[in-house]
């Protein structure tokens, strides 16, 4: 199925339900309002699955790897080998991703969406997607060709939807790719308007000599490829990743099942942005879960209307902020379905006693 | 044993252990820095534990529940009968703090530290400490005996070290008690200095003549009381409540045994404010959960030297706010332990690509 077959699919969020959520939620034993933002989060879910019987199921972080050719222009603190290494790593389980996802209780999918040097041995637990060996330096030329910018977005709609049909309810995407900290601050000055000198920020830890060469490959990749801000294919052939194209497919793919998506930190937000060029439907499915340190991040979650749920200086990437912030998505959900009422608790409601 | 004699137990924390946690977190599989405020939660807690091999293990949220007699004084939305209700809906597994607890792993326990109407049917679930059968109106009279306060405070020393024995590695103070943001108000004003009428807020939803009145009680309560802010006991005893007293007590009691605990809102912060008065050692063992909407809670935390780590706009109390931080504990803790480090995993440092 093409990614316009399920751009089209994901239906608009069921406003009765979220009618019905907001009443329930007033009627539960605690005062009104002092569950905060659980509140605004269980009528959001209940929007999505348009029903009040919430359960977010299994949890999955989606870590998607792809590498850069902008990596040869010295934008990284790092050498690109960094990414195979690292899938590698997330496969055996001893990543940052891994030990939070097992904390929260949620399990780990490493997609190898294109990294330039697959690791050997981890075959069997990468879904290989592979895409290509890696980008073409965005400086120079597109990134990737149309067809891979299609094909990596449909690889993760297909990943959610399997997902999905084997009983996850509750997704976030993460990344991996070094220097594509590079490229989501060409997407996202590419697609908010935003001045691409002051939102870059250093990624994993450039100096201030790589943080200058950063901001020109930008700005002159934004003047070579003359990007229409409203075409969120383009932009994702251009100056795009292939890790960021199986996110932003993640979105629509669950989008499209009606089930909620957690997003991370600046690349995540990239990838939503191309989702919801690609499908302004997609946007009342997403979940900020954190704030990054990257400028370019709160850009872009005040580009999408979102309210990170974690604000905790996080910029590691890999799924970590959005795993993070699943146990409150979770108790949310769980709040509003299994909590008491006044009238089943047999409590008194608010009295005169303050009036 | 006295509380004085906890107080007096707890070690400083351990200086050796935080200096190699700070080496061992530069050394983990990720940019320098980027797991944020996860890092330096990893370094408190070896610092507590005097160790670097960190297991939070049993996570328990202990729910304080006391009646106050200033409620007479119409500052609460809710009336008093209330609070015996909410412990046995506690008991009963019903109420957002079993969910919440439900979902990050925690059990609760509650604690009867001296309700008005205690439930019938709920005893074998309820620790009875009772101190009393709620305090006194302390717009009138000390709300308490000095006896009492040490009570309440020896109560919950007890309770940390039982459930320490039991396994118990990481705390969390919550409590309910119908008008104890009116105490927590004025325990704050007394020990912080700040200006009560402009930390005083809500609690449970007030209307404007309700905020008024709680206003106009706790400036007259802390003109009969003439508090010396430096005296801890001497404020619970003045214009505290048993709930506060046990809370301040779990704390003492963590920090004994070495193990951290978690605050929840503005009437656990309050409780903070006392246990630091009490024994001043306490206040490394102490992690801030979240930013309770409650304007009196943002000037403890700043009082306190404490940032929250979650800021969701919660003021439900119960402990609902630091049993939602749990997993960030939880997450940091087994990230500094069990995240192999460059070396173990064989990737590449940093180059000089960026450079």
């Amino acid at each position: 199925m093409s990614w316009e077959e399920t751009a089209n699919q994901i239906p608009p969020v069921d406003q009765a339900a979220i009618a019905a959520m907001r009443e329930r939620v007033d009627q539960l034993t605690k005062p009104t309002g002092s569950l905060g933002r659980l509140e605004d989060l269980a009528v959001q879910l209940a929007g999505i699955a348009g029903t009040l019987n919430l359960d977010v199921g299994r949890k999955v972080v989606v870590v998607a790897a792809g590498d850069h050719g902008v990596a040869a222009e010295g934008v990284s603190a790092y050498p690109q080998e960094v990414t195979g290494q690292m899938l590698a790593l997330f496969a055996a389980g001893h990543a940052a991703i891994n030990i939070i996802s097992q904390t929260v209780g949620a399990d780990v999918i490493v997609v190898d969406a294109g990294v330039a040097q697959p690791p050997a041995d981890a075959d069997e637990r990468v879904l290989p997607v592979r895409v290509g060996p890696g980008t073409a330096d965005f400086l120079r030329e597109p990134a990737m060709t149309h067809q891979q910018a299609a094909t990596a977005v449909e690889a993760g709609i297909r990943i959610a939807d399997d997902l999905i049909s084997d009983g996850a309810g509750l997704l976030a995407a993460g990344d991996m790719g070094i220097a594509n900290t590079t490229s989501a601050a060409a997407i996202i000055a590419a697609i908010t308007g935003a001045d691409s000198d002051t939102i870059v920020g250093r990624g994993t830890g450039v100096d201030d000599a790589g943080l200058v060469r950063k901001r020109e490959v930008i700005q002159q990749a934004l003047a070579l490829h003359r990007l229409d801000p409203g075409d969120g294919l383009a932009v994702l052939v251009a100056v795009g990743g292939f890790e960021i194209g199986v996110m932003a497919g993640i979105m629509l793919g669950a989008a499209a099942r009606q089930k909620p998506v957690v997003i991370d930190g600046v690349i995540a937000g990239a990838a939503a942005l191309i989702a919801d060029r690609l499908a302004p439907a997609v946007r009342p499915y997403l979940i900020a879960g954190h704030r990054s340190t990257e400028p370019a991040h709160s850009v872009t979650l005040a580009h999408l209307g979102l309210e990170p749920l974690l604000d905790l200086s996080l910029h590691l990437g890999e799924g970590t902020g959005a795993a993070l912030a699943f146990p409150i998505v979770e108790a949310a959900a769980r709040l509003a379905t299994q909590m008491w009422t006044f009238a089943e608790a047999g409590v008194a409601m608010k009295s005169d006693a303050g009036q």
